[in-house]
């Protein structure tokens, strides 16, 4: 049975680096217009976004912030962790089957409130830079190990 | 037949305001779940979730950016715009059946590539900040109305 585990605000040092990966399918990027109600056709219309200098649908640039978070909930810090702040720069555009690959790194450690920044990076498969950015997370105070919950298939 | 419209560069004015809501039901975070990867037992547990402070299942905090996100594809600046920044504070919990209330505000205009501040607001239904943050926009250049793509049912 598969687990998710975490690092305490302890555990947690300075240049601390993780990494988390995320194939984006069609799929992902019609469940994104559903959920947030984002319908451009530029991510769901193929003919429409022939027409666009990009050429082919994009993913919502949101959907990366979407990864990136996901990166921080199940890596570092992981489970237990409080979000309290992100910023995302946009660099280019992620396409249907592209691959976007996080890292994280520990930038800032304080002791009041067991707040940790980390600077965030995300790659497409081509090593080129997609999303930058930074978090602000308040570190679980205790150690976890979960067991993964089963998603319904979609 | 529903069309998406926008709002061209020339058209926002310091001031502005536009509206978008968003019911976050248990089906869009288990969807978000999906697509970002961050299956935390405290967004998809119940049982889990009633033994942490929240004592229910809270919704994972990007996906209020994805309707942040969704108000500025949506309806101001709308279709045409690209995403260049956003930043983001998390302030209180989304639960499921929340629903989701964006106010966005342009509070700059730079002529040198078109680019719209925005100031971004999520309130819930009991007018509780849940959400505030920037974002930084480059607005069309011309008006566009788009048929509203139909999303597959999920």
């Amino acid at each position: 049975m598969s687990t998710i585990s975490n690092y305490t605000f302890q555990e947690l040092t300075l240049g601390q680096t993780a990494t988390y990966s995320k194939t984006v399918e069609t799929r992902d990027i019609e469940l994104f217009a559903t959920l947030s109600g984002d319908v451009n056709p530029i991510h769901l219309d193929p003919d429409f976004a022939a027409n666009t200098p990009f050429e082919r649908c994009i993913a919502h640039g949101m959907l990366s912030g979407a990864v990136i978070s996901a990166a921080i909930a199940m890596q570092m810090p992981g489970p237990g962790s409080i979000y309290r702040r992100q910023s995302l720069r946009f660099h280019a555009p992620v396409f249907a089957g592209d691959t976007i690959n996080v890292k994280l790194e520990i930038i800032g450690k304080k002791d009041q409130g067991r707040i940790v920044t980390l600077d965030c990076k995300a790659m497409n498969q081509h090593q080129k830079l997609v999303v930058s950015g930074s978090a602000e997370v308040m570190a679980p105070a205790e150690k976890m190990s979960l067991i993964r919950p089963q998603v319904s298939q979609t």
